[in-house]
């Protein structure tokens, strides 16, 4: 396994693939370093005798110890701790601990890889070069990023209805070595200081659409390959240090007539393993935020709580029935991801048909239960917001710049009228509404929001996925029965 | 284990001390046949192969074969049993399943009785009393109700401060045989047709209120003791017949200086534990909600999908999102009720303390899922009324009266123009309204709704337990640690 | 202007064709006395010198003081005062007042006939026939029902999709004296009470189905009409008696192969103006809301904070809160109202054209405004009743019934046990708990919660209204102009 | 009338008193231009033809032609062209309009002035006074803010238990010349910008806090005043330039032992005038509410509508059900404020009285309606952002920086990836989602949200103001009669 400053040092030797604000720039440029930073403990936790545990994962493959983050689920267990381990990382960085979407896709893709490879138009031995790529990537440590999303142009329409037919990633020719794909996928988080990116399509695909039946692996400083990337750093800090600095990046990945060898084609053309590819991503990623979200819970709950201590009013009725909403959306996030661990199987859900053994045996979380926390705590994401302003008061929105807080002759006047706890240091209490503004009302939450409602799939696409998985029809029967008509007819 | 049959004997032989509109009534009275009927398919299941492991237990007393719902649980494997059996038999009748209270009261008074008769001022040997209780208990296959809700009076007050000091039931007197008791429990479900009423404080209680903290068992024709008794059965059916005819019951229990003798005596006096003899009762009977609630969702889902299918409307963007929402509700509040019993422990909440190991080591749920549940469950109930009306629309409202159904004058023209759904019969059709009606518009639907909303303890109740039993300060620690800001004084 | 006993004598002397519970009956059957007290209160208000001057009004035809419920609005000043009569007179009965439907269908006709009578494809001389009938109907003070629910079958097809055609009302045959209807409308308030019935077409209709453009009237016990009638009584008492006695009827009312001559026809074959008799009895329907529905919300705010002042918890945050919001409701619902009333005026939205000059100068109210009050109103009633139950408490669900309460046996013990505050005598106590079940846990309240939410058309319907009437466009162009993009092509 | 012109140079010539970011800045600053922007639109519309009418008026005092924003409102039309005027402008800036401040607290120290002015103890003749600020406030057109919330240190105590007194805004010396004042106010919005600051206390007062009952006027750049400045602007463009240049100031105005003359002071120390002139300040700012709220729905409405358009699903079921929530609350808040106006009256509510007639007779917006007008918009906000997130996806979260869409190796890409709307122009696409960013995902737009919610008066305020002033007893009376319980004791 690696440590922290190997990850970065391999990240310094990169090719420059990013382009930022008009202008191509290095991987340790200043403004990826909060991103890195954050990324950095997920190597430490590694390490770290008391969350290695939690951490690390023995693999399949070679027996040996590895990060978790490059695991294969192999049981329960395993999405237990996975799920543990998610809350737990995204505690100490207080956000996105934004590994999770290389565990996810591999993860998909070793399901995938092996059914697609038993098709008997598989155009290469898919899962033999998935495992060729997954035993580097656990032995290297190395970080992926998952690129999923492609742009969707006219969003009412099929890929293969687009005006444009780039608008989802696909294949535009396939040569004796390698395919060429072209396409852009979008709001690809932690591309850019990721080592490798993983691809897979976007949805279901039917027959005509096999060109976007497309799974692979690319470095991501490959050439063909190009990202604009977009910071999401908090406002600079001259004098009230944050405890822990961190930052975000996400780019579009845009494959320019891209050239990719054969060894590193997981999937191509099998529509059916698309699609499945596609909702198995979701799938696992969807339990990954039965960890990240009651994490950021945890944290809307603190918010919560200190502004409700700085302001005196932490047992009011209000307060307590908000505290109560909060820990009840974290909370059932986390049984929900709980159970769909605790139920996992290697099987997906095929439509029409059901449940289904999938897979060489890794385990899957059931889907419900991932489905269903997931949309609760994404619905949820602007009433809590409401909550911390209704808490909060008007205080954030209106708060002194910090040299205003340091000027000697606007500093006396500000701490006396700033207070409002006179237990607790008004240091302290400054420190918290800067904290409180870069949580709830800097550029960078108004993204974090965008990313809570929409990431991992928006609330409508976990309300189509547990609608035409669940059985509906059982619950049908249950009413016939009680209400004296025929039996469904089978 | 006793069958439906041996059980509907026994009752048709108890005391009269039923008041039911005013006059005494028997227990085998008409009025009294539906709510027979749900209990009765708890000891039909105990011996139907298809649901007899799920519904039978081994007594950890005698080792031998018992009904379920006279089980101390003794393992996270028995929490699991028990929720799953609650939502199969809730899902068998089309309603509550009506034994849980006894199984729920013995459980919290299983460990209470324990953790008192340690107690140096001990009045009796509590836990050896209840051991002998529930030895019979168990070997008759009796069923108990639980009578915890008083009457409570003037609601901001408490037991203490009332005008009238019978608002929560209490000992008036200590003789050297046992104790009198007086006041009245309501609300008490199935009170009505149980052999035995277990009789549990309502709330936290605090010195000076060592009468309130009384824990009891009595039979439920016990001299002493009279039941004003509500019955909700749905409107009679002369020609369309329902799949099962069920019903309820609840009744005021009054004490009037009622003696119960030593040896029935479980807690008297210790106010601590009186407080979590509360706590307890509610504790298992919310995580029984992850059972029945689950299942009144089946139901509603199901009348929901069979409405938007007899409107043909199943397939609408509206009705899917409708759906989704109520599959959401039943799976969360499932997953909450399997999470609780999965971190089952032997471990109860003690204010100001933490959790710490208390009881003989039967396996109670963790207090912040199965509270977070019933909260979610119990929150929805007029919400999936609201959907239900939408997709029926008006319909049920204005259904005619089953005579004019069967009319000749009137019949062949209402059966043309209810039909909405050519491929299903119409038969079908009337059949399925009805029922609706029965589970939406009736006065019965009334009182389910109420029920549903503040049985086990009001949404408010569950955000109190909540709020009080979280750890707030930890979440608050994470923020001091991103803010920067000092840490906690400990 | 009659009387009631005027009103009450001639509902005496119709034909039987009143169908319920597999009989036929007569008008002044016994069930149907609640409902008929309630429609007499329309008769006393207009002589009774508090209310006459908001119950009556001039007729613009003859000049004659007629009941305001038979009134043509002339001007805003008369949409305000309808709206305060029906906020006020339902008030008094407690609920809906039922004659709203009449006066509202007769003001859709009146412009309706007046522009179909100028199209070139008249049948008859719509305009003269409604203005002879409307004549008779404010001279007579007859009470008129408006009929335009259909049953409409198979809900996604259009009336000429249907598998059956008459699931619409529609005309089947053209004769010289006149023309012949079947078909059903449904839901029909007071139709078995009212002496006339106005029928109007249900949705907007389009060339093909000229047959469903249909406006006549029909005294109610017309040859050919069949009512198939359905109560909704509350319990009756014996000992606490309530301040009134109300009721309320609707009834699937049948046309089968009626015949209707051509004076009493005021549409006939014209599609577009089919679709605006929808749509503007519809809208004077919704502006009626806008005083039926705060005096409901006057009700229950009235059973809210007397159930929260005999609990005791009439200050508390919560109660103050919740308080609050059903004021909101109420208040904003009559805002909605007032405000569509004085921007009123004698124009209809014509759909792809905009606002155009309607009718022979009545005024209509301003759709939008009409259309918002409706449906904040209408989706409001589950929450409403969720804000009840919270207040409440479990209460109601389990209240004794009349004659335990009298029992010399029982009534001490539950006179003293029913206590929660003792400034209120126990019988007021009483009979609030019994009314408070009435309105909220009986059938006739699942009734009256259905009618809430689809009466005057379901939420859904206003939705539909108001984005289709509303200028979204002109609020494009804001953004537009604000982001410096290109100005709208027109 | 000054133009824009002259009310600039007025301000450049003002005394330095502004802190910013550490620094003291001049009033003509970079940085205050876009906030000088937005109220110079304030100035031309009173000049512009197509708006004059709307935002001028007729002077009560001197008869001459004045801003609107100056005048004292005599009529309930008064009130509306109030209404109309500000939701008018705001359309024209997008946004606060910002110059309503000025105007509501004129408007409720016209009153209390004249009515404190009668009582025996008052130190001045504060209505003179008054009338004599007013008319050159009238005359020379000027722009005054109003400072009323003040720091309110502890917040469940009141100002008199503060630890430290300053936490409200108080007089500490009463001199024979004039007074002496201490303290802070927060959140003052165009403080920075406005000639004049009027203060008025932040709530109901009683005895023993007489120093806390003070109104007054000083000149914004006045001696013994600092102003602590936050602007709110967007971030820069180059390239893809904005129809307008707006932006948003406020200040913490802090009064450091600040001398104020006795013409300048209008209330002091009558404690209950002094809590109705922070109840009407109030009043009238939430009936300034019902024109901006509307007014910024418009705004919300058109980014809804345009991302639907762009996204190809504005037809869709889901986006017309979220249009219609948006116009719904619109227009509701419209309709709120319209009522409030037709129904203003020279009265006020007297805790503990009623309605009394208050003031010189100037006309005051109806309470009720005022505040459940602001408080249905204020709640709504983060509601809106959710509808604006799901319509949006999430596009905008992490839409390219402006320079990479310039960038020549960058800009064919983006410009074909990000299309999603053949039919309209790529460039207009990217000005919309820049101008959407701004308006959701910015940290101007955090700030937006939290005085949208808050500004004016958090919910929680009109809720005790609703509860508190509504007659909830005849409500109660309602349910006494139809209950048939005893009437109300009076």
């Amino acid at each position: 396994m690696r440590t922290r400053a190997q990850y970065i040092e391999r990240l310094g030797k990169m090719n420059r693939n990013l382009y930022c604000n008009g202008e191509k720039i290095d991987r340790l440029d200043e403004r990826q370093q909060g991103a890195i930073n954050v990324m950095g403990f997920t190597f430490d936790a590694a390490w770290d005798p008391e969350s290695k545990d939690l951490c690390t994962a023995t693999s399949h493959l070679t027996g040996e110890t590895i990060n978790r983050f490059n695991h294969i689920h192999q049981t329960p267990e395993d999405l237990h701790k996975k799920q543990d381990m998610t809350r737990y990382l995204c505690n100490k960085v207080g956000h996105c601990i934004q590994r999770c979407m290389g565990v996810d896709a591999a993860n998909a893709i070793h399901a995938v890889s092996y059914e697609a490879q038993k098709s008997p138009r598989a155009k290469t031995a898919y899962h033999d070069n998935w495992l060729k790529w997954l035993e580097r990537f656990q032995r290297e440590d190395l970080v992926a990023s998952c690129a999923q999303t492609d742009v969707k142009g006219e969003r009412l329409k099929r890929p293969s209805e687009q005006t444009d037919p780039d608008m989802y990633v696909h294949v535009v020719e396939e040569r004796s070595d390698g395919i060429v794909v072209r396409g852009s996928k979008v709001h690809i988080s932690e591309a850019s200081i990721s080592d490798e990116i993983l691809v897979v399509p976007n949805r279901a695909l039917k027959k005509g659409e096999e060109a976007y039946a497309v799974c692979f692996a690319v470095p991501s400083d490959y050439e063909g390959v190009k990202q604009v990337v977009h910071f999401h750093n908090y406002r600079k800090r001259d004098y009230y240090q944050r405890g822990i600095e961190t930052g975000y990046t996400d780019s579009y990945v845009i494959f320019d007539d891209c050239f990719i060898p054969w060894k590193r084609v997981f999937l191509c053309g099998e529509t059916l393993h698309g699609g499945i590819a596609a909702l198995l991503f979701a799938l696992f990623h969807r339990h990954s935020y039965s960890g990240c979200k009651p994490a950021m819970l945890d944290c809307v709950i603190g918010l919560a709580a200190l502004a409700a201590e700085i302001n005196g009013i932490e047992k009011t009725p209000n307060v307590r029935r908000m505290l109560s909403e909060l820990i009840m959306t974290g909370e059932l996030g986390y049984a929900a991801g709980y159970t769909a661990s605790a139920l996992g199987k290697p099987e997906v859900y095929m439509p029409g048909v059901g449940n289904v053994p999938y897979g060489p045996g890794n385990c899957i979380p059931h889907s419900i239960y991932a489905n269903v926390g997931r949309c609760l705590t994404g619905e949820a994401v602007f009433h809590e917001q409401e909550i911390l302003c209704t808490i909060a008061g008007g205080m954030p929105a209106t708060f002194p710049f910090e040299k205003d807080l340091i000027n000697p002759e606007t500093r006396p006047l500000l701490e006396k009228y700033l207070n409002r706890n006179p237990k607790m240091p008004i240091e302290d209490q400054i420190k918290f509404w800067l904290t409180f503004i870069d949580y709830n009302l800097s550029s960078s939450a108004g993204t974090s929001t965008y990313g809570a409602y929409h990431g991992g799939g928006s609330p409508i696409m976990e309300q189509i996925a547990i609608t035409s998985q669940y059985d509906i029809e059982s619950k049908k029967d249950i009413i016939r029965a009680l209400a004296g008509m025929s039996p469904r007819k089978k």
